[in-house]
């Protein structure tokens, strides 16, 4: 047994052992522990890491002593007491460690707050500014390196990608690793003219779905905590629908088997968020039933109540489920999405997040086109309602290495300018901005909790493609508001000083510029 | 009695005769004449011109030789004899005169056609590239001029303009004339503050609304002919709300005096349209029935047909009313509507005319501040779908002297990419454009009467703000199409030659470009 004697508090302790290697310890062992604080109490599940090695990790949510206690039939010796018959003689190993204050910039996981907003557990206001790189994590070293840099560089705070390799367009090379043992199928006779016929052809690979490639889960983990130490958090897809491996066409059993092992290996990362699916509705072989099933486990098995969704092509997923803890939202129509925060949020009555939206970039696909001027208006479009606005990008490279999927360098305009967005997000009083409907022209945020008050302490005003010479405001004659304009494609803040009454502020008659008033007295 | 000897075809006939001046001939007296030709007899009402004279016009629809009957009771003769009791021996008075053909550039006035588009009545097709320009009829000599240099150098076919002055932000001052006799109320107490609060102040002013100012109506009348010299389309907007004279809210009866006056005096101008109103909805005292009586007074008197319809500030009227041949509509959406075409085509079954989707310019308000660029790329996302888009401008003006309103010089650069447009409209075969939906991606018009074929002659497809760097295309291994790749905002075409089968255009992966697929063999 080996364990750390000291943790912070949401830091990841782990306790380990030599155990069992013979026959499928996937499948045939078990191993489990019981964490006890002065203020939880939590039972969890361990995993099979491979080389005999079985590990238990935990979250702690607490400060002060800890005690645990595993048992399992993983060692020699449960084991030959059970050959001899003493089923119920398995041994248990008990210990104890000490969680200590967080250290700086670990602020806990990321919960809901305010209802449609975000929070990390500590009371840090969160304010969500995503990327997705599908599979970044399965790239060489020198490419996650150049990822990590390149998110280093940037405000993203979130990234979403997968724990299974991608087959698709651009996407027909080898990951670095399988999650499974076995043999993948020849991927030279892969074409960008033929590839889709290879799409969910399970059988031209000769995969063991029930033992996993423990080092592929440790390198996602490697993944998921250099994450953590730039503060973006881990957004999950656990399936997808891009695949010629067969991960996606597994049987009922082969996919709890892999959830329940996920979860015993990510959870105890605070920054985890569980998204089920990208495209879920283009899994061919899962229903609504199965879906069902995979939120049922991870609300069983992830005491740590990390954030889930799942994530549509074109029908979202009924966001009213009581598990999800917030929409996670592929834009619809070809025209409007960002728009149409309010409606989602009067739907769904959750935090809005708008993880596709189009992706900065010229590839020939219509999803992966727009440009940065425009990526960047959607993501001021969402925000000022009270949503959460994700990026992507799809620059066509002679390399076909896209940040959309494999990461590396960033090449667009639009990731440059969501520093600033961030920064008036972080802004706005209280936690999170609600759209409010001044006039029809008006796309305008007002604090969440003040939506009520006929006089707000906070407006947002976002003119998008509108190129107004300038704005009349008419307040009482008593509150004094401090203005100013943001071009926010240029990224200046124009401070134009304090006003009250009826006042006009001038603007430049140029696209992209919001204006912000806050009460000074 | 006076009139020409010879008209053109579709050209103006005009008998006057010297009559009764005393009194109030707009209410106390009629003229009415019947036409016959060969092949049709129409009988339409004339009018009071003033200075005693009336007048009757008549379109004739054939060449040939035309005679004609007056009757009424404008000549003294005719009152000599009333007031002897001699009722029934009103004078008639006899003429005839030859149609001859055509003249070039003459037409005929526009028809609907194929359903959802327009053809002139030879059978020219029509497509048209409408402006707004509301009063620029009631401006100063010099202004007119300059309109009309602007409206020739451009490729506007329709133009959307009032009978009456309109009273609103940048249009404070007074008309060149009005429509009635009267004093109107003292317009140097109006600011930009307060002018709203002069809005429907009828009471203000001294005007007799049964008493016409008939060199109002002549201008309006030789605005209409110098449009129809650059062969333009006069879209007449008939009632609107912006109104401090008490215009808009005159009673049924001098509503009906007005509309029957109108129509004797305008409708024999072969480029006559009706809009029956800008906004009804705005129009404070008028109800569904008015509108619907309005309706009826012109199928009534129009024995011409020209067409009809009525423009929403916010509810659509009901398109679906047999009188109305198009609909002209305002978007309802900030984001969308050019882009709803499709729909609003399958609602209402007739031409779609995008009246007003935001101006080009820079104004405080959001119906008038979008760039030359994405006017462009409504009207290309408009055309593409079988729809006819409308322009305006309204940028800021030391003089408040703004397009949309006083017309003038154009400022912007959408105008300039309107006569491209016009052509490639004009190239497709047939008669009109379908929207035809490929992919979800792919914005395209194919021939009206192609829709059910498998391939289509013609494909016009547009890539919006999407920036391809290439699309791929796939047709059957025998028909040949050539293609054109079109830069709709630098306008350049560029023809790439034939191909069939499987085949891949490259593209610049910039927005607003589009691409022409024309059958060869």
């Amino acid at each position: 047994m080996q364990y750390q004697k000291k943790v912070e508090k949401w830091g990841c302790f782990e306790v380990s052992f030599n155990g069992i290697a013979e026959g499928n310890p996937f499948t045939e062992r078990y191993i489990r522990a019981t964490f006890t604080g002065t203020q939880e109490q939590v039972t969890v599940d361990g995993f099979y890491d491979g080389d005999g090695v079985y590990k238990v990790r935990f979250m702690p949510s607490f400060e002060g002593e800890y005690r645990f206690a595993v048992s399992g039939n993983f060692c020699r010796e449960d084991v030959s007491n059970e050959s001899t018959g003493g089923k119920n003689t398995a041994m248990v190993y008990e210990g104890s460690f000490t969680v200590t204050a967080p250290l700086k910039g670990n602020h806990g996981p990321v919960r809901t707050a305010n209802q449609f907003h975000f929070a990390y557990e500590d009371g840090t206001p969160y304010y969500s500014i995503g990327t997705t790189c599908y599979v970044w994590d399965l790239q060489p070293d020198d490419r996650i390196a150049q990822t990590l840099e390149s998110l280093k560089n940037s405000s993203f705070n979130k990234i979403r990608f997968c724990v299974f390799p991608k087959h698709y367009d651009y996407n027909l090379g080898e990951p670095r690793s399988y999650p499974y043992e076995g043999t993948p199928m020849d991927s030279s006779v892969l074409t960008k003219e033929n590839f889709q016929e290879y799409n969910f052809r399970a059988d031209l690979n000769d995969f063991d779905y029930t033992r996993f490639n423990p080092a592929h889960f440790r390198h996602v983990e490697w993944c998921i905590q250099q994450l953590q130490e730039l503060g973006i958090e881990a957004d999950i897809i656990m399936m997808h629908p891009y695949d010629r491996w067969g991960f996606c066409t597994m049987t009922k059993e082969q996919d709890d088997l892999y959830w329940n092992y996920a979860l015993a290996r990510f959870a105890a990362f605070r920054n985890v968020w569980w998204s089920l699916a990208n495209e879920y509705d283009l899994l061919p072989t899962k229903t609504l039933e199965d879906w069902e099933r995979y939120a049922k486990i991870i609300c069983c098995k992830d005491p740590y109540r990390h954030l889930r969704s799942i994530h549509n092509c074109r029908p979202f997923y009924d966001h009213n489920r009581s598990w999800i803890t917030h929409c996670s939202i592929q834009r619809q129509d070809l025209y409007k999405c960002a728009e149409l925060v309010a409606e989602y949020r009067e739907r769904y009555g959750k935090p809005v997040v708008l993880d596709e939206i189009c992706y900065e970039g010229n590839i020939q696909h219509g999803w992966g086109n727009i440009s940065g001027q425009e990526l960047t208006r959607r993501f001021w479009e969402c925000a000022v309602r009270g949503g959460y606005p994700g990026h992507g990008e799809t620059y066509m490279s002679p390399d076909d290495v896209l940040w959309w999927s494999h990461g590396g360098p960033l090449h667009g305009e639009s990731w440059k300018r969501f520093a600033l967005l961030h920064q008036i997000m972080s802004e706005s009083p209280g936690l999170g901005l609600a759209p409010y409907f001044n006039s029809w022209d008006d796309i305008c945020g007002v604090p969440e909790n003040e939506f009520m008050l006929p006089v707000k302490s906070y407006y947002l005003i976002y003119y998008s493609f509108m190129r107004p010479s300038f704005r009349e405001f008419h307040f009482d004659d008593e509150t004094e508001f401090e203005v100013k304009v943001i071009d926010t494609w240029m990224m200046t803040v124009e401070n134009r000083g304090t006003f009250k009454g009826k006042f006009r502020i001038d603007l430049p008659g140029k696209e992209y510029m919001a204006v912000q008033i806050r009460k000074v007295k």
